[in-house]
């Protein structure tokens, strides 16, 4: 299907500040024209962008995404320490139907906030990208490890012949990385066979890295080094393009060394501060070379997977210790994330051959007039339910704020259900 | 007309923590029962409350409403200062036609993100005061005073008696303060005078307090005093209740004293963030029993009116230093502002007898799903957008998102033009 976006406010985040008014058009899923129509170009759809901006589909590159049925459940805890106590016993009995269910919950979160890629830490990996297959949307999915090598070589065995295949999926929206969970979690060993897995599969390498002081502290007790240099020393890092989720406290010698790496650091500010961590410092990051995404984190410890609050928050944090600006930010959460997961090549921005993963923003809103500038609109003022249309590869996952694959009602059920069948369980 | 809301779970902000289903009818504008409903009250009219949670509206205790044909003007400032020089000029220029667009626009979004009671220090308070009577809502409005005792003395005879009769205004919707700006802006004798004139017509006092680091230096420097203890010293707080906006700098002896005062402190999160201004320990303050209001300050600083976002960043920020909890933010943006501005004991919770200021949130959402904790939905999942019906004093204001009496799509053309032509002005 020919879809043609007339008359709209496009931020092609290609430039910086860049925006303009014009056309985008959108054959077998790529974008054939940016700005002045294409007057061959026969729409079969049309859609006034007249009252909207346009702009790439937002990227959430760190979360682990079923953990949405635990949002808001044990929320008051005063530390990552206390709260993973309460959580890993409950995520022990979660079955694949359960993260199936999660799932598709979030998926349907995550296209109502528009994004439409997102990168995950989980388990039951094919009930997500079963989920993801039906929802229209994107996915890098981890093979997520734990412990030691044992457990780890098991776990490989046991998903790599469904991860794998997957990969292979005709719709080409599934990506994925070797994912071990963090230094405080997985033995020298763990890392290294996902190293090796991650290079056989052209995969990333997707893991914790610096996101608690204790953490820090802890890895530089253990091994004399910080985590970031404790992994280059053990050879995790070598040959992979790997994906740092956190990074909040590193160090003048780590952001050196990172700015030299393929390596993105994902920023989570809800998360960092909910589970009081502290302030990742991203206008020095950014300063000093550092790629930056930007996540939302699992459900569960910031409540919610909405990247437009996510936006916000980044952009109120980074005015605090430098002059991140609202271009920058929306640049996170585009291009550079599609960018941390490999994938800049086919989204991210707005330009001609690039599939057409968009959304647009209604303007017409109370709190978006005066307009003045569009992306400190887009980050300081709007809302996620701003976002009125997505797109995933030129299909329409969502258009005047109504889901197109999803029935949500339904799903809001099922989710309450399953969530209550899981804390009998117990 | 009698209404009943009818089995919905109810946040009565009367007990921490305390919330419950049921049932809650108004007449005349007043609460006449909560949870079991009276078997002899005839409603006029039935709300579903089943998939939805009521509570009190809440209360944005310091802003500048009309600001908002500023918001992201000027956007990327690196201070206070620096910001100011460039809205000052700007400010010179509107006159009251344009702060009545401006005040009707910015009402539309208050009522849109859940409130109905607001607190304003601004220019041309009787077109914000018809903006407040044509909407139905509350406000506290500030005679605002700048410079030296003889323009002060100049303002308030030209103010004075218009805004003694929007007091009077039979509504009873409107309240006053006198407002001198901020100890580097106005004068000693200012102060004294905003201090007489607030005794004199019961109003409240309304002034910036410790905004910035700078603003406190400079008062050292100059007083040999904080400016607390400087507008102590010079009688500005004498019988008055005193509302401080900001806050952020206290030190310990001013906690100390503070705590003890007839004041409030608003916090204001984003602002302080969004004007590099930094983080006030809220924590700190509350357990030293310090009275805490939450506000957006003007949406130019901001960039919105969202109070449900700020309960969302005073939330997350609160945990950096402390354990604020959902429960307490929630109480900060509704019985406490109510509170702050003398108002507690005709709104701010849902109790018999109080005048009916209620929202009800929609939580049939994909992001309030599943909810676990009413309080923490509220404070990390929830959006403005999700606040799908508003009363004020028992009155309809919003139904389904759907304002009943603003008509949005026209005051979002009228604000466009009138800012394009302040623009032009310049």
């Amino acid at each position: 299907m020919n879809l043609l976006i007339q008359n709209t406010l496009i931020l092609p985040m290609t430039e910086p500040e860049l925006s303009f008014r014009g056309d985008i058009g959108i054959a077998d899923g790529r974008i054939q024209f940016v700005g002045k129509a294409d007057p061959s170009f026969v729409a079969q759809r049309v859609i006034d962008g007249s009252h909207h901006l346009t702009m790439p589909a937002l990227v959430n590159a760190h979360t682990h995404l079923s953990m949405i049925l635990m949002r808001n459940y044990k929320d008051n805890l005063p530390s990552l320490q206390a709260w993973l106590s309460e959580i890993f016993p409950i995520e022990d009995t979660l079955t694949e139907a359960d993260i199936l269910t999660a799932s598709r919950l979030a998926i349907a979160e995550t296209i109502q906030s528009g994004v439409t890629t997102f990168c995950d830490m989980y388990f039951h990996s094919e009930a997500t990208a079963q989920a993801v297959l039906e929802g229209g949307i994107r996915a890098n999915l981890g093979l997520t490890l734990f412990g030691d090598e044992a457990s780890s070589r098991a776990r490989i065995a046991e998903r790599e012949g469904a991860m794998l295949a997957l990969r292979d999926d005709p719709s080409g929206r599934i990506t994925l990385s070797a994912a071990p969970h963090a230094v405080y979690t997985c033995t020298k060993e763990t890392y290294q066979l996902a190293n090796r897995w991650a290079r056989e599969h052209d995969a990333l390498l997707h893991t914790h890295l610096s996101e608690t002081r204790k953490e820090v502290d802890d890895c530089i007790a253990a091994n004399d080094l910080t985590p970031l240099f404790y992994l280059e020393s053990i050879g995790a890092l070598e040959g992979v393009r790997s994906l740092f989720a956190h990074g909040v406290f590193l160090n003048d010698e780590e952001i050196t060394h990172l700015a030299q790496m393929n390596a993105s650091i994902v920023h989570n500010p809800s998360s960092n501060l909910k589970l009081n961590c502290g302030i990742a410092p991203t206008s020095t990051y950014l300063k000093r070379g550092l790629h930056l995404a930007l996540g939302t984190d699992g459900a569960s410890s910031n409540n919610n997977l909405n990247m437009v609050e996510e936006m916000h928050l980044a952009a109120l944090l980074g005015r605090l210790e430098g002059n991140l600006s609202a271009w920058e930010v929306v640049k996170m959460a585009t291009l550079d994330g599609a960018r941390a997961l490999g994938l800049d090549q086919k989204i991210g921005s707005i330009e001609v051959g690039k599939e057409a993963d968009l959304i647009m923003v209604d303007l017409a809103k109370s709190h978006l007039t005066p307009l003045n500038d569009p992306f400190s609109s887009l980050v300081y003022s709007a809302q996620a339910s701003d976002v009125s249309t997505v797109l995933c590869k030129g299909e329409i996952l969502m258009h005047d704020r109504t889901l197109t694959h999803i029935d949500v009602e339904t799903l809001i059920e099922e989710s309450n259900r399953t969530w209550s069948d899981v804390l009998k369980r117990r």
